[in-house]
């Protein structure tokens, strides 16, 4: 049974080493109804990247005319590099009745809460316990000890804002943790106030009565 | 994963022959955190009914006791019978983490999300069009006319308040239909608010890091 609804903002935000990135890489894979949220950015492209499909690649001047001509709906600076989402993508998405998955930072969540309120589902998704997160931020990499501690600083940062969000999903086994996701968006989906086509699809059917 | 969570009221309406009892005994047959809320009722028991099983059956005096005394959540008079939820029945499952079922009209899901406002979900079930619900009350028995006419307005007048509910399903595919009921409830779970033991979590996680 195909109602018409109006498309949502799926929000996710965790601590590095959280398994967001694989997380949200099964999601798009399973589910054709949602797309990823392509950013622009004033970083240089990296080998393999493509532009128009991993970032939109703009100098910084372009950045600005973007923002100042409110084509933007939020941005922000990384490490001297200017990330934003294009106002335009979202909002046709949303009108078409297709989700558009963000990974962002509490900072970014809070911004498209802010601009569109009733379309966006935060979700933050929590390691199992401090310990795991440790495991899986030494794991990706032979840093230092030194480089470590700081991720383990950002991840306390990031988890602090916890309770900002819609939902919270600890992250213990990845095909749980993937099935909690989808079950949210599932739910998201049903709300009322989403389907945009229930009231013609009850008028007709009580005409019919 | 367990984190402590506060219980939450599941409330089905749906005009009858849309499939709501079908749909609410396999959910309460697939997940021991969900059970059926126990009514109070005046009305005599039928053969095979157990009372506190069933129902709580009582007598009109004792009824008219329990609500002077503040005992109901909701009550509602029905064919000339009182029916009413039990209050400590409900707050128990609410504070154990344990989630209640009912199967209840839009007067009863008003009443409860009057009374409990957060804790309550509301779903209502639709058929998927005006001559499924006509095909589904006539086969239920072998009833005249007039009295199948009756029904098609009866479940007409319920579904005119689809839209005072946070979830709307199309119940084309039983099957389906329960999928989505059981999404709904996954993710109500996982809402932040709901998730009661989060906050020691997270306290002990940075305290670990």
């Amino acid at each position: 049974m195909r109602i018409a609804r109006r498309g949502l903002l799926l929000v996710l935000s965790s601590p590095s080493g959280a398994g967001k990135t694989t997380l949200a890489r099964r999601l798009l894979d399973a589910d054709e109804n949602i797309r990823m949220s392509v950013s622009v950015t004033t970083r240089k492209p990296r080998p393999g990247e493509v532009d128009g499909v991993d970032y939109i690649f703009v100098d910084r001047r372009e950045f600005e005319r973007l923002k100042a001509r409110r084509k933007l709906l939020e941005w922000a600076e990384v490490f001297g590099h200017l990330y934003a989402t294009p106002r335009a993508q979202v909002l046709d998405a949303l009108q078409s009745g297709n989700d558009v998955l963000f990974d962002v930072d509490w900072q970014g969540a809070r911004q498209l809460k802010k601009r569109l309120s009733r379309d966006v589902v935060r979700v933050f998704i929590l390691p199992p316990d401090g310990k795991a997160l440790e495991r899986r931020l030494k794991a990706r990499n032979q840093d230092s000890e030194a480089t470590v501690a700081h991720r383990m600083a950002r991840a306390a940062a990031e988890i602090e804002h916890w309770d900002e969000y819609d939902y919270v999903v600890v992250n213990a086994d990845v095909d749980e943790a993937l099935a909690e996701i989808k079950c949210i968006l599932a739910a998201e989906r049903l709300r009322r106030d989403r389907q945009s086509g229930l009231d013609a699809f009850v008028a007709a059917m009580l005409e019919s009565i």
